[in-house]
């Protein structure tokens, strides 16, 4: 079969129809009433089209949300680690709100009933994410902001955590002071001071 | 209507196989399959009955995790703040899994779809629980383990967080030693040196 010549920008322009289109449903019906069906109506191509490049409407969804974290794929690096860590919590609260209609926080919800969904989430979403996330810790490291032996998995889960913990169990999302309050008392817990104060109150 | 002399017990025998039968169906097929009809065919009971005291699956589910989730209801006070804070996490993490099967997860997940059960979910699970943390907390800055400025918030964040992260996310719960070390870290989180770093490494 003889392929038109403009068909490479025909198919990325489909791409991105479907992607837009997934964007829209998500933040007017939310995850939960997405279909197929409806991704292929608003984005004016077939079902066949969009099963040609993705398995599920999650897949899709993976997709959005890959293009959308770009801030988390790649995070800020201004020589100044508190700031640059409150810049990329920001941004993924942004990614998980509001709740009911935000792709990201109905890819986890329904990862919860699809391991398949689970691990796809997990292996090319998160763990790339969480590489580079601990990339800029070792940078920080290097330039003396964190002590040698800091615990980036550590780090990772006091930062990430309370997040993820507001969001199950509908806490409502830190406001950006709150957010600085983490990460000082973050940055506290990695940086152990000189004597040890072996857990006793100083005030 | 005359109501037997032995009504209230059988209303209690009643209430407890619904209970008894929703966690063993949570436990083999998941909260996602559950239904009102197959608790009360499990059960040996109508749905008039479960429905006389129940509104939906989510109302029979909170009850059950209400009085599963004792240790949380009433956190232990040995004196010893780390190693009760270890004796929560635990139960909570018993709690929340095996993930497909867990009853909590099962609601958590259910609530980020109905607004009314994030409502129930928080209101009569998680805030009692949020204000007897709070309560350990204060006793422990009692007897001079945290210090009097300590941000309970922050501590409740940072310490429940992590679960909630790795549940969210698919990245396997903290085991014993693990746990050990981010209480060790939250310790040090909420309690400032003397002299401040200002965030240098020391090490």
């Amino acid at each position: 079969m003889v392929k038109a010549p403009n068909a490479p920008r025909r198919r990325e322009s489909s791409r991105l129809a479907v992607l837009t289109a997934t964007r829209e449903l998500c933040e007017e019906n939310g995850y939960g009433r997405l279909t197929i069906e409806a991704i292929a109506a608003r984005a004016g191509v077939s079902k066949m089209t969009i099963y040609r490049w993705w398995p599920s409407k999650g897949a899709v969804v993976l997709d959005l949300i890959d293009e959308a974290a770009a801030v988390t794929a790649d995070p800020p690096d201004t020589g100044d680690l508190a700031a640059d860590l409150h810049t990329q919590l920001s941004e993924v609260i942004n990614l998980l709100t509001p709740q009911p209609t935000s792709p990201v926080t109905g890819v986890i919800t329904e990862a919860q009933y699809d391991p398949d969904l689970a691990r796809a989430l997990r292996e090319r979403l998160i763990e790339p994410r969480i590489a580079k996330f601990k990339d800029r810790l070792r940078r920080a490291q290097e330039q003396g902001q964190l002590p040698v032996d800091a615990d980036f998995d550590v780090a990772l889960d006091l930062l990430f955590g309370p997040i993820y913990h507001r969001l199950a169990l509908h806490l409502g999302m830190p406001d950006p002071d709150y957010l600085d309050t983490l990460i000082t008392h973050v940055l506290r817990a990695l940086n152990p001071p000189p004597h040890r104060l072996d857990g006793a109150a100083t005030a």
